[in-house]
């Protein structure tokens, strides 16, 4: 029993029975059931054939051979890709047949991302999934139903929800961008963020080479240097600046990452129709392009370094050009990436609970619901945006944070298969109930009930006459109480004093270091 | 070109381009393009094992051999069943192995049901899916935002809408249960409702066998003595009482469709943990009981006469005892029960947009795509409750019947699966674009963005600015406010009006003849 849990032991046995009654009806608060990620028992869903996969592959090929990649402003890329074998033409590179999946094949199929607290440590790869909550926007809506700019008091409450959402396996990164510090400074309250206010694995800043060396150095003193330099305890996530091009920035925050065995997520970031064909099968062939010669750039620079090939691709209505989610297409993508993933033989991330609505309504949980299963079903290893998406990423939502949550929490039961033991078969039971029995009483039903069935924490399936005299809320509104309670009763996990103090001492240094700019 | 196109071609020219164009950005309001059932082209999910079925149906036909269903009230079904080699002892009814399923062999794999407008024909079963609406409900949310009980006011407004929803392939039966009309006539006017006020194919009354007959009179009528006598033109809902019982009004109603080659939906309606075993397999194998036992009624009564296999599954909450909606369990029953029709050679029912939310908020989204989804992947034939559904089934909601319905129209997209023609792989597109371009331009896109991506009727892609400008509504709002447009700008397909004369003077008749009671 570690400290906190002793903590609330003690606490609970102040508090008496009314309280503890309220703390269990609201399900998630406090005594987090989790498991630290997924492991599927089914088979994904192929909508691709293999026959299918190969002509995809050919065409690849035929884009990294003939067309080329960009990889731009980097001199030191374009060294390493020439020594690996590739033809390197002003600033295009072009992979002789062959080579960059040879090269990717130097990834390994899985990696442990570690977490400080060890029963948080994920497993990223093979027939696991592992949720992380949305990144990127900079705008919030708030717990007061404001829209408004995000800040560092956001970032923080947003990684403490995520460490207490049992649905959330991993930390995340810029869960929102806090735009209230200066640019240069951010990034190391926002790490620190993640290691202080949670226990769960986190994601490192990659805005420039010298971020990425702060993550890396603070995460030294975290997990210790001898610790870091073993094993993996970043995951970070690398675009491409599609079409077929990788820029500076990106490239230099994963050189640096690399370098340090910490894993890269690389990401084709596709709105089809824009920045892919308007084709299902041509926005395919260019992520895998683009996912491969980012993949083989990683391992030649650094053979068997951990990666994972990503893939974020969307809609757009090609009568407004705004993206759309939740539509067939991305979600055919997103399978059939999933499985030319697998066919290379790395981890894949794709897909979430995203959406273009402005408001937690039927239309944000349509759409998210329709990129969550094709998720699942596709047999996704790392899932970015998997709760909080709002907006197409604009904004981060508290309520929504909470809302996707809850839906992740079934997925374990989903993918779980079914239950075939003389148990599940429930035999016993039929023969004991008969024709026109009920089977509330039945021996087996005594057994099982606790565990048979999946059950929201959110959803109200209450009668009518009782949901109206609870107030007659809707789950955006129990969304948003639920989350205001769980700020109020957040505890943060455990740590060693002297690693705080390190930390902020580094911060502090830092913060002298660097200058107020906001580039 | 028909009659109604030929008004609304007139209408146009009558009302030139403001109104044009307001109606074209509604999207379906009146002209709504239309396929009369989705073919699928992917494979369905999997989530049982040829070995697991195995099981399944071992366990099943133990069910049917050692425990038996009872056929209440109704000696003549007994009778039958003893004739084609049951085992009967008082109502309980056994089947030696294999005849259950030897019977049920006799069945059609698939059938087509006529509409009155050939275009709208379905043909059920195979690779082809068929959307109808929610069924059974007695109260209705209207447009007002009331929730009250449904009036046949409402019962030909929601046909109506379903008649012009692209989305929704048949008109299905009791959309909402018309209290405000006796018993004992409200059957003649609700089918009259489907006939004249859609063209698409409908569902009869099971109410009772004279409800069924007048049901199979007034089809007559409309399609012709002799269409009828050679055609299935009504598919009927028949739910078994489970677990293992039939009663006598299902038998009732079943023995006179069936009679008639009118198809018949053998559907166990199951509450898992209530009406079966708190497990997905001991659900499994007793809805798979049930339904045999059901369609080998029906094959024994008139061999090759058209049946459904039904399945209807919902968990309960083991705290409240209330059903839950949209859970993973539920799900896996689907997947599983829909291998298992196609193992036994039948059509499959299951599925629609399920929900126990009172409103349609976020959880009534994520509740009914978590149904839809497996009933679309799973490869549902049949699929009542696609579009309306509310509060688990007690209330029809105008505004989720359009929201709804709009998520339906992206499948045909999905189940398309992925085009790998010339065109589909796009090479020529990525050849002529280059890294760092953008695509807008490129003659593939010009060529092919029209149909390249499905686009929702209802969601709001826009900016949150623009958004704002546009009174910041809710999908919901939005949907409330298209139905009321639909309604508006309604219009009843042609039909001869000496048909229609005779059905009125059929209903007045019976009007006559049948007494004012609620029984």
């Amino acid at each position: 029993m570690d400290m906190s849990e002793n903590n609330r032991a003690k606490k609970r046995r102040r508090r008496g029975g009314g309280r503890e009654a309220r703390r269990d009806s609201s399900g998630n608060a406090v005594d987090f059931p989790y498991k630290p990620f997924i492991t599927r028992n089914i088979n994904p869903f192929d909508i691709l054939s293999d026959e299918g996969a190969e002509i995809i592959e050919r065409n690849a090929e035929i884009i990294l051979q003939d067309i080329g990649i960009d990889f731009r402003d980097d001199s030191e890329a374009l060294q390493i890709l020439r020594n690996a074998g590739c033809d390197v033409t002003q600033e295009r590179v072009r992979f002789p047949k062959g080579l960059a999946r040879q090269l990717c094949s130097k990834a390994p199929k899985s990696y442990t991302q570690h977490a400080r607290n060890p029963e948080r440590s994920v497993e990223i790869g093979g027939n696991n999934t592992v949720f992380a909550p949305v990144y990127g926007p900079p705008f919030v809506r708030d717990l007061n139903d404001e829209r408004r700019y995000a800040t560092m008091k956001d970032f923080q409450n947003l990684v403490k929800l995520t460490y207490m959402l049992p649905g959330l396996h991993h930390s995340g990164g810029t869960i929102c961008e806090p735009v209230d510090l200066p640019v240069t400074k951010r990034h190391l309250e926002m790490v620190y963020a993640h290691q202080r206010f949670s226990d769960k694995p986190y994601m490192g800043s990659v805005t420039s080479p010298s971020r990425a060396e702060d993550t890396i150095e603070m995460s030294k003193i975290l997990f210790g240097e001898d610790f870091v330099a073993k094993n993996t305890v970043i995951s970070s996530l690398i675009n491409a600046n599609s079409p077929m091009t990788w820029d500076e920035t990106m490239l230099g925050a994963l050189k640096v990452y690399a370098r340090h065995n910490q894993a890269t997520i690389i990401s084709p970031f596709i709105l089809a129709g824009a920045m892919s064909p308007v084709s299902v099968a041509g926005t395919l062939a260019q992520t895998l392009a683009e996912a491969m010669s980012g993949i083989a750039f990683a391992q030649a620079l650094n053979p068997g370094t951990p990666v994972i090939f990503g893939s974020f691709a969307s809609s757009m209505s090609m009568q407004t050009g705004a993206p759309t989610f939740g539509t067939p297409e991305p979600a055919k993508v997103l399978y059939a990436c999933a499985k030319l993933a697998r066919r290379l033989g790395v981890p894949f991330r794709s897909g979430g609970s995203l959406t273009g609505s402005k408001i937690a309504d039927a239309q944000s949980a349509y759409e998210s619901s329709q990129t969550l299963t094709p998720t699942v079903l596709g047999g996704v290893n790392f899932v970015l945006h998997a709760a909080g998406w709002m907006e197409g990423g604009l904004v981060t939502d508290y309520a929504k944070l909470v809302l996707d949550a809850d839906q992740l929490t079934m997925i374990p039961s989903l993918v779980n298969g079914i239950d075939l033991s003389e148990n599940g078969q429930a035999m016993d039971a039929l023969r004991e109930t008969g024709p026109g029995q009920h089977f509330l009483g039945s021996s087996h039903t005594q057994a099982n009930f606790k565990d048979a069935f999946w059950r929201s924490s959110l959803a109200d399936n209450s009668t009518f006459e009782q949901w109206t005299s609870e107030g007659a809320q809707s789950s955006l509104e129990r969304a948003r109480e639920r989350a205001t309670e769980m700020l109020k009763e957040y505890k943060p996990p455990p740590i060693d004093p002297g690693i705080d103090e390190a930390l902020r001492a580094y911060i502090e240094k830092r913060m002298q270091e660097l200058p107020d700019t906001d580039y």
